[in-house]
């Protein structure tokens, strides 16, 4: 089976599943993009957390255990930092730093986010694409107890505690997708879309609010697989739960396959999820998929492309209307 | 003795002399004057390299060995950037990067930057004031056989190779000077004037070259007394012999005194170059203008003050005619 992959992913849990497909596929196939909703300046700095949580995990550079930054980091930078009296909330490894100096820089230059990231992933020798959703800014904000947040601030600075009443994506309606998102999801020779295990509303919403990517992946022709980051009611990573039992959302798989219901056509989840997932009209996909290690990525991986490779073997048109009965389905409340 | 110090002062050779006044001096009493015509942009980060030698040398933090950058430095950015393919011909240290991206950062918020040095050398307990020359830009360059360089490029990347044909200070002529020099040099409290063992043409001329400089110091009513950077022909440190030899300038401690005649009243110099001073019509103070440790850093702000001493038991009138017959002598070529 030949053809291009597409991955839309956020940071760690998507990453892992990321590093397995770029494992298991051909090299040069595979295209992450990631979410840039959690961007922000930083002392000047351009951060961009998804975008390098990509690059650090697909290079083998990521720290196993902190789920950000680089392994084996030190930190005299922000030692140094706080004897000077700088900011301290929002820490940055001494390696990690080259990768925000060094955008800042180019970025500053008149180069785009996508072509700075291109050639870091270039340079560190990774086979896949990684794609930043959008070269335009699009800051996701939470409309908490406490008023409107940035999300670092909420995130890093307030560790998620203030109860969010709202997401928004600041300025998506006004950013250009990336071409890899506008003209790929419309590509012939795209063989599968995967929704990585990240959160839906902070990771994998941000690019569907970006201008024309929703139609677009509702009317992908090829097969679109996503990956629950929520088992039996528990998110493997991150505030995913917290922050969908804030907005009043079912906080579990189902709820998730019901914040993609007319946009994908099967979720593969655990099995203690699998019933509630196929009542929202989506096709349940019953897989080990919490990733403790690289061969579970790569499994996990196999199972996703093994899913599209299924789907693909119905018509298009067939697929694409239970994708859209789903979508009504789904919506319900 | 009571009263103020200024002290005008380049890099290494400067900060070893400024640190010794600062320890024998009473807190508060002494202000530092940094050039920054070395000041530049690199990676988008505003670096000040004489400011920061005086920083880190006056808060205990400098590298003993090295010239530049803090001790105990790790260099895992640098690592980092290299594998990102970013510039490394100029190096910087972790725990030093926090001191350029909180400046950058500053500098951005609208901070001056006299406003970062002083908050940093505040944070850092500094005893001492330490005084960019100027919060405007000014850019110390070299016309060489290779065409007109940067000081860094110069400097740092060319490793002062390229022979050097004519020194500018671009900006100089239109950059205010910091208000320590403006109001400072005829302030009433005014102990002395002391010019640091620097490089005159790329330490101290940079401040002379700002409007009103040059005529102020010489018409300073307090003493003024320098430290002579060359012994016996020899640089104690940097470029300072080879350049004056590219210039077509005596290399010497006479040398020295003939770009300074019309400004100072006092030479501090090894014995070996007393008489070819004093023939440039500056007086010679013979002391041990080395210094290796600590001790001798104190022991020549000793014997630099009580040269300004025993020339403030002149009158004020007689010093300035001496001063100014100085000035019409040593310019003879």
């Amino acid at each position: 089976m030949s053809g291009t992959v597409l991955a839309l992913s956020g940071g760690v849990g998507g990453a892992k599943l990321a590093l397995g497909l770029s494992r298991v596929l051909a090299p040069g196939t595979l295209t992450v993009v990631a979410n840039t909703g959690d961007d922000f300046r930083h002392l000047g700095l351009a951060v961009s957390p998804d975008v390098d949580t990509l690059v650090y995990t697909l290079a083998g550079l990521a720290d196993p255990q902190r789920g950000w930054g680089r392994r084996d980091e030190s930190w005299h930078f922000m030692d140094a930092l706080e004897s000077l009296g700088g900011e301290t909330w929002f820490r940055i490894g001494d390696a990690d730093l080259a990768m925000h100096v060094e955008r800042t820089h180019r970025l500053a230059a008149g180069h785009t986010l996508g072509q700075v990231t291109h050639a870091v992933v270039s340079r560190l020798g990774i086979a896949a694409r990684i794609v930043p959703m959008s070269d335009d800014a699009v800051a996701t904000r939470l409309r908490t107890d406490d008023g409107w947040l940035d999300f670092q601030d909420y995130f890093v600075r307030r560790r998620c505690a203030p109860a969010v009443r709202a997401v928004a994506y600041a300025g998506a309606d006004i950013a250009r997708p990336a071409e890899a998102l506008r003209e790929g999801l419309a590509g012939a020779s795209l063989r599968a879309v995967i929704v990585c295990p990240s959160n839906p509303l902070l990771s994998v919403e941000p690019m569907l609010a970006l201008p024309g990517v929703r139609d677009a992946l509702a009317a992908c022709p090829a097969p679109v697989v996503a990956v629950s980051p929520v088992i039996a009611g528990q998110a493997v990573k991150g505030p995913t739960v917290k922050l969908m039992r804030d907005l009043g959302l079912p906080a579990s798989a189902a709820g998730v396959a019901r914040r993609y219901a007319g946009l994908i056509d099967a979720l593969l989840v655990d099995a203690a999820d699998a019933e509630a997932v196929a009542e929202v009209g989506i096709e349940p996909v019953i897989a080990r998929i919490l990733m403790d290690d690289l061969e579970q990525r790569e499994a996990l991986a196999r199972t996703v492309l093994a899913t599209a490779a299924q789907l693909a073997t119905l018509p298009v048109a067939e697929r694409l209307a239970t994708r859209t009965a789903a979508g009504r389905h789904g919506a319900r409340p």
